[in-house]
């Protein structure tokens, strides 16, 4: 085991309690009502048992913690300690899980299984998988403004909500998977037949073909937005990380994000469809016919774009490197980046 | 028009630009993702279209603004102005709208209409609504946390961020409708079929019999925790409200919360299984044979029950009165308030 796979496996093993703490308890509700006044405190309410068992089965379910990581690499860059990046470790990996769960729903991707498992609303039912998604949401945010663990100011705080909130709104994810929808041609139907003065007609943008321009821009918002916010929360963390940083970083992230998915894509058109390494059915991009690089571009020319964006992400953590040392000895951090953004590329899986 | 009437139309007509101005711009997208780098910074992309026009369609639909108007009235007792109070008036009413495209969804309620109207999913299909649900979320927080107009300090904008997200998740909203569902005996199964040791096995708190006390229990999270949350977010957009002020105001919504759901369900009961005054199908709730006051007390008992929260909500305004004094002439936002509670339970739509 090299030194970046101990390093993953230790981010995994730092990530994987912190997100477990902060769902709600399983089983834990003997909240029967009865004694409950109501204008009791919000905080004394808990949360219903089988919303948070899906909440928990479809956080605790052996993900590969890269977005948390982000957060732990690009806070420990800036020098955050380990226990002040736990809480927006976990609240990524919150909205991660949630937009999984959304995404794999009948009217959106229609997957039944997720890392060879049966899908949330597989096992909860659709209602239970929408609403354990819409309440690992709002469970995000509360960690980012209120968990007493992450220590820096109410400023900065604030700042990781905001950075949070754009990244995952219509601006970000659930704008992406908007566009990756209508793309898909699916359940998306155009809105002609509503007569009503605060809509407005569908633009050429939103229905534009195939492009790779445009597939670009559904992955910078459908993933890219929240692997950015990963890393850019970890930096928010440290309370002394300015502006310059903050800059690299998030450029390191964007074209890592760009790395991932397109090799992603390259994976998917290459899975098996009986499923297997991927834990879910792969070919699910092409049987949905959708536009991905590898359809676009070909395998060939999308892991050479795949290849390009890695090592922009590469150059961009040697420019960390150099600030990080300002920050003490953390370089190695700095190394780490460069690393997963090689392992972006070469992975298969 | 008396003094009640005019002082909601008031409120109603500054909520609604207030909302408009802040959701995503109808056919604003010209972003074709062609001219965009990968690392542009996030708050230059737009959200898309399509997305956008579902959220608007949900949001701007003539409304009550009911929540926008707790907000408006919390924070004027406590000596805000009406221009700081716009953001979190907008936050609220964002989700408001977007639990009811939600609950709206097939795999929920399964309403084909709101307010009239043909209801989110039915407008814009399944896709679009989830995600308009999910986005609209993430945009009250945003709002929240980083709207100019609301003018408080970084500590007094965390609380609020907190204090909705607490309210609008497994604990609050979010919990109270997946506790709906369980007592609709809908798509909610049990999840005895997840071998999953994160699994616990539902309490029997979850599965109680149909009584006032669980019924309570769903009301209190399900509407309760939105309107009391509306109520606090605006008395902590004034500095100065303390804590007295905050823990009254929040008594006096809770009763007025309950008394609003139990008229609700008395409306719900009593209206023409052919629509009309609701807007949406009449006697949805017995069609779908869920738990409510009108079915577990029989209407009259209901209406003593809803009078008598009502009454409490009243007297919760009245010690409002006395505090608000404190702040300036405004006791006549009290004796909105107690209005308000009075109109809760007199109402007839």
């Amino acid at each position: 085991m090299n030194t970046f796979e101990s390093a993953c496996r230790a981010y995994r093993a730092r990530a994987e309690p912190a997100l477990a703490a902060r769902l709600p308890g399983a089983g834990a509700d003997s909240d029967s009502g009865s004694d409950i006044a109501p204008n009791a405190a919000p905080s004394a309410a808990l949360a219903p048992a089988q919303l948070a068992n899906a909440m928990r089965y479809a956080c605790l379910n052996g993900g590969k913690r890269f977005r948390a990581m982000l957060v732990y690499a690009g806070g420990a860059i800036a020098g955050a300690e380990s226990a002040a990046l736990d809480a927006p470790a976990a609240a990524v990996e919150m909205i991660h899980a949630y937009s999984l769960i959304h995404d794999d729903l009948p009217a959106m991707d229609d997957d039944d299984l997720r890392r060879g498992r049966p899908a949330c609303h597989i096992a909860f039912g659709e209602a239970a998988a929408i609403l354990a998604g819409d309440a690992l949401q709002a469970l995000a945010f509360e960690v980012l403004s209120a968990d007493p663990a992450l220590r820096v100011s109410a400023g900065r705080r604030l700042r990781m909500v905001e950075t949070l909130a754009v990244a995952v709104g219509a601006r970000g994810m659930a704008g992406g998977q908007a566009l990756d929808m209508q793309a898909g041609g699916g359940d998306f139907p155009d809105n002609s037949t509503v007569d009503d003065s605060a809509v407005a007609p569908a633009t050429v943008a939103d229905s534009a073909p195939n492009t790779v321009a445009h597939l670009a821009r559904i992955h910078r918002l459908k993933t890219g937005a929240l692997i950015r916010a990963s890393a850019q929360l970890g930096a928010l963390a440290a309370e002394d990380a300015g502006d310059e940083l903050l800059q690299r970083i998030d450029d390191y992230a964007a074209h890592l994000g760009l790395a991932f998915q397109i090799t992603d894509d390259i994976l998917d058109a290459e899975a098996a469809p009986d499923g297997g390494a991927l834990g879910k059915r792969g070919g699910a991009d092409k049987r949905m016919q959708k536009a991905t690089y590898a359809a676009l571009l070909g395998v060939e020319k999308a892991r050479i774009e795949a290849r390009e964006s890695g090592e922009r992400a590469v150059a961009a953590a040697a420019g960390l490197r150099e600030i990080a040392a300002g920050f003490g000895d953390n370089a190695a951090h700095a190394d780490f980046l460069a690393h997963l953004a090689r392992f972006a590329v070469n992975r298969n899986f």
